[in-house]
This record gives C-alpha cells, sequence and structure tokens, in this order.
C-alpha cells in the first residue's frame, strides 16, 4: 500500500464482518435485509453484500440508483422522499428494475401518476419522532389522502410505510435509543394491524444501524434497512454501537508539520477529506477524528491522547502528548478513524483496500 | 437553466465583480496578486482571473497545481507545508512551471535537496498567531536552520516568508481582525529587516480574504494570496467582510416535502452538497445555509426568516413562517446561499452558471 497524498484505506475483512453480524440479525428475527447503500457507494463493496446473499437495496438519491442498477441489482428503494423533477429518471429506472420511491404528499401522487409509465412501488413515509420528512403515524387523513389520490392501480403501487429513526443517532445511552426504537415500533404496528386489511401485502420498514445492532425486539417489522453498520464510525462507537476495531474505514493522512511547543502534529488531510462532522469529548472539545497507526493487519487501536482537534480545508491537526509526538517523522503517514464513515466516503470518492488496489465510489 | 437536482449556480458577473474589486485593492497597494485558486477550483474561473491581468496563483495541493499549470498557469505557489511524499509530483510540476513550495521544518529541505532535480523555490511560513502550522516569527533559531540546510543553490531557492492569519475568520468584528493584521504585519515586517540584507529579492506573502478586503495598511507586504473573495459566502458576511448580495454561488435544491405544523420545508440538498460547516446565529442556534429564490437575474436576497437549520446526507431542512411557507410548492426551487463556499463548491465537483452552461471544478 503506497500512500502519497489522504486516501481512505478500506479493511475489506472488517467489512466483511460487518455485513455478515447484521445479516445474522436479520436472519434472526426473519427480517428481510435491505441495507442503506448510501454509506458505501460502491459497486465492489455490493459485491461483497451480495455474496452474503442480500439482493436488495436501499440508496438515497436517482443518482445512486442509477449506480448500482447498471452494477446489476435489480430491487432498489430510494429512501428520500421523491424528487418530482426527476421524474425521467424515476421511469427509466422503473423499466429497468424493480424500483420503490417514497411518498410523502398527494403533490407527488398525482403528478407521477401523470409522468410514469413503468410500474413503480412506493412507500409512505412516516416520522416517528426524528421530525426530519414523513408523516406523523397519528395523521391518518394524510396517509388516506395519499392512498385514495394513487389509487389501486398498476403504475403507482402501496408498498407499505417506512420510517428512519435518525433521532437514535443523537441518543445520549442504550436506554434512549430503546425508547426511541420502542415508539417507533408501537406506531408502525398500529399502522399495519389498520392498513392491512386493505393491503395484506404491505409491509413495515424500518432499520437505522444503532437500533438494529443493538436491539432485538422488531415484532411486526419485515424489513431492516441500516447503512452505517457496513463501516462504522466514531459517531455510532460513541453511541457504544460497535467497537473501535469494528470501524473498517481510515483515511491515511502524510504528517506535513510538527510542533514541539504544543506538541501539534500536522497533516495533510482536512475537511475536503474527512468532512467537517465531529463528535464532542467529555470536556465539549470537538473531535474530528482519533488516530491510529497502519499495520500489517491493518491498522492499530486508537493512539490514546491523540485527537484531531481540528481541521481546516486541507490541514488536520493532532494533539497529542510527549511520546507520540516524539514517535512521529515528518513524511509519515498516520491514519484517522472518521466521525462519520458515510460522508468521509463521498468525501473521498473512492477506496484503497489494504492490498493496494483502488475501489470505486459513486 | 434546467435544475434537476442539487446543482452549485454561479453568477459569473458577481465573480468577476469581486475579482476586480480584489485586483484593485492590489492595485491601490501596490502588491502582487496571487490569488488562492483552492476556493474554485475550475480553470474556467481561472481564465476570468486571467482576463483580469493576473499571471500567478496560490493552491493548496499538488494536485491542485497540475491541474491549473496544465491549463497554463506558469507561476504557482503551493500554500500548504510540502507533502515529502509527493516529491515525484512536485519534482515533474517544477521542470514545467516556476513552482513554489512552503517549508516548515529542516526535514522537508534535506529530503528535498537529494529527491529533486528541478529548480524549485521555497517560502518559509510564519505562524502570526493562527497556530495552524508555520514557525514563529520570533523563533529565528528554526528560520535559521532552514536556510542554512538549504544554502544557497538553484534547486532549493529561499524566496521569502509567507503566512496565512485564518484566525480573522474567527474574528469577532472589524477591530479583532485589525488587531489580527496588526500583529501578523509588525512579525513579518521585522522578520524583512532581518532578512532582506542576505536575501535582498525576498518577499513577504500574506492575505486572507478578511484582511485583504477591510484593511488599508500593507506597507512591507509585497504580495496577498486572498481565496474567498471570489464567491464569498454567509461566513464572511457574518464577519461583514462581504454584503450578501456580493455572495457568488448559491446552491439549487428541490423542494420534496413540507411539514405545515413545524413550518419546515425539505429540500433534496444536504451534507454532502453544501458540507456540515455551519454559523450560529444570535441564539446560538446552527445555521446552515439561508433561503434566496432565483430570478432572471441571479437570486434574490436572502428570505426573512427563513435558514437551513438542520441538514444529514442528502436532506436539508428549512425552518420559515407562514407566508413564505404557503408560496412554496413540492417540486420548485429554492436557492441556499452557503456557509463556506470553498467546502461546497469542493464537495460539489462543478458549477451551472446562470445560462445553464455547466463549468468545470478539479
Amino acid at each position: 500500500m503506497k500512500i502519497i497524498k489522504p486516501t481512505l484505506v478500506i479493511n475489506k475483512a472488517q467489512v466483511i464482518r460487518n455485513i455478515s453480524r447484521m445479516a445474522a440479525v436479520a436472519g434472526k428475527h426473519r427480517l428481510f435485509f435491505r441495507p442503506h447503500f448510501k454509506t458505501h457507494q460502491s459497486r465492489t463493496v455490493g459485491e461483497w453484500f451480495r455474496e452474503k446473499g442480500i439482493s436488495a437495496i436501499t440508496v438515497s438519491s436517482v443518482e445512486m440508483a442509477e449506480y448500482f442498477q447498471e452494477a446489476g441489482w435489480q430491487d432498489i428503494t430510494i429512501a428520500i422522499p421523491c424528487n418530482l423533477r426527476e421524474y425521467e429518471q424515476i421511469d427509466q429506472l422503473a423499466g429497468k428494475c424493480d424500483l420503490k420511491i417514497l411518498i410523502v404528499n398527494t403533490e407527488a401522487v398525482h403528478f407521477l401518476k401523470k409522468k410514469l409509465n413503468n410500474p413503480t412501488s412506493f412507500l409512505i413515509e412516516i416520522d416517528n419522532g426524528y421530525h426530519r420528512t414523513g408523516l406523523d403515524a397519528s395523521d391518518k387523513e394524510a396517509i388516506d389522502n395519499i392512498l385514495d389520490a394513487a389509487g389501486k392501480n398498476e403504475i403507482l403501487k402501496f408498498q407499505g410505510f417506512l420510517t428512519h429513526s435518525g433521532n437514535s443517532y443523537l441518543a445520549k445511552n442504550l436506554a434512549e435509543i430503546r425508547d426511541i426504537h420502542k415508539k417507533t415500533l408501537e406506531q408502525m404496528r398500529e399502522l399495519k394491524i389498520i392498513y392491512s386489511s386493505s393491503y395484506p401485502e404491505m409491509i413495515i420498514s424500518l432499520g437505522d444501524t444503532p437500533s438494529c445492532s443493538l436491539l432485538n425486539d422488531f415484532e411486526g417489522v419485515d424489513e431492516i434497512r441500516p447503512g452505517n453498520f457496513v463501516f462504522f464510525d466514531l459517531m455510532q462507537e460513541q453511541l457504544k454501537v460497535c467497537k473501535m476495531e469494528e470501524i473498517a474505514v481510515a483515511l491515511a493522512c502524510p504528517v506535513i508539520a510538527k510542533n514541539a511547543e504544543r506538541l501539534e502534529i500536522a497533516l495533510y488531510g482536512g475537511a475536503i477529506h474527512l468532512s467537517k462532522e465531529f463528535i464532542l469529548d467529555k470536556h465539549n472539545n470537538r473531535i474530528f477524528g482519533k488516530v491510529v497507526l497502519f499495520n500489517e493487519k491493518g491498522w492499530s487501536k486508537p493512539v490514546p491522547d491523540a485527537t484531531l482537534f481540528s481541521i481546516s480545508q486541507e490541514h488536520g491537526i493532532v494533539k497529542t502528548k510527549r511520546k507520540f509526538f516524539d514517535q512521529i517523522k515528518i513524511g509519515d503517514i498516520v491514519g484517522i478513524l472518521p466521525v462519520h464513515s458515510c460522508l468521509t466516503a463521498d468525501a473521498m470518492g473512492g477506496y484503497t483496500m489494504l492490498n493496494g488496489l483502488k475501489i470505486d465510489h459513486l
């Protein structure tokens, strides 16, 4: 692995362990596993899922759906409220694969019924407390309006209710994640009771990485769609959703400067590589990444007392203590575990495996 | 201008006004103008600079230097401490153009003297208080060590001292920006007095956008390197460095959902388009962008009481009041003025002009 500039290194063996673990969760609870591919956005990583028997995926844009359809994926859910301006692309995709889209308003139904020629399924997004998008589970009128507008036809066919409890990412502990999940389950189950008589094949789809990793009650759920688990990151580790050694990507950064007075190491690697996402340490200081060292099998555990505490466009500044400071030389490579792997992968637009092979990102 | 998904719209006329304004600052103070191209990273925007007589540029990576050298730029400063691992690329570039690199340690000098075959100039980076990289102006020993290690030779030739007062971006008001600039000037002038006897052709290079936009004292300075001014952004507007109408890029985002109870408008447009950079409003709430509406000449002033207060990977959520909420329909396009235009441009990787023409980004 020859690194000359910031490079996102992927540990394939760990990715595969992460996939296996989540596939086992789905298997144990008899849930259909539709992993979210927005985290990795890679056809190659997609193949690693396929080898584990996964046949259906979630994406977060039409462009991503096209990318994976071209790679042979035939069952794709675009899990963001439908962007009507992309109706031509959606219609073309629906002609090539089993496409599911997300609907949260009647405007979309009326518009798409006029514009689409190819059969498309839709899910109604439900908001169980995240308050990003989706209808309140209690808002039966809004749900009925969408179902009535769609009617029963083959072009726009109701598949069920979908939710994303993104608020679990903001939880402070396991109890909070459990509470969020419990409320979500109750609301989704109630919808199933109400609507399954008219739509006996309807499904309930949910699944953020924290809930799917930590919890055991999925009664009434048909499908899970976690995504981040494929790589994990410091945010998930802070939530105790994963262990540090389960994080499967690290940004390799050349050391470009050192400041002995401040015990700081400057890296070539900044906001355009990692994103500006941060977590807070116990003193409320921002952390943009933690430092690891590469070895033959991947990388070390995080170096104690070495955090990426400041980043600008291309620079990253690590604060550390004397021992590690003295160990690192100008021109060395250090690894940075990302705070939010989805954003880091998107910023980097590609990966390098431990054996040096490069792999794709949309 | 047909927008179907998040698109970074560039107002060429405003960009040219912004370039002219900064070129006039340089002209007025008889400073060599070496604009930083890391903000736009576009060959096309580079041509707009060239039309104003600019012949030398600053970049923040070897890759960016290669990109602009291939577009015909012949005088390029890479303003980040030299990444030794890219010495082959640096040597090749030095064979093709007048290349200046940044040095902050003797390790780099010893290494490059062995590795480079083509004449390269170097600047020593000075830290006047930003505390990112660079040597303390008072650390004459470290400066002398670098100069002694380099010796007087044609392969690695001392060009002068460079500083970036990035702390001006964190200033709270004009008085703070002035204080930062004053301290920087004093320290840089002192270096000039000390070293110009041995290096009579040495220069002093500085220039962040706030200082170059607002201040008038550049005595002793030879060269300025501001970058952000080409587009400006909400961060600069909050600092009163620019007016809202001088911001020259806006992200066009389709409206995908509305929540009447919370008066929120959901956009297709999130962290992978804008970056997660934020400013704080007076109540310490995070703002990820402000809303504008496109018109024939560009876009409106920001809509009052409409801020992008939350973003995730692809979603952006605008909080507003009833009047604007009712005005916006599903499928409409709204514009978002970015908090940090450099990061937004890098995330988007391309621009669309008001006439619909697409232009490049590295």
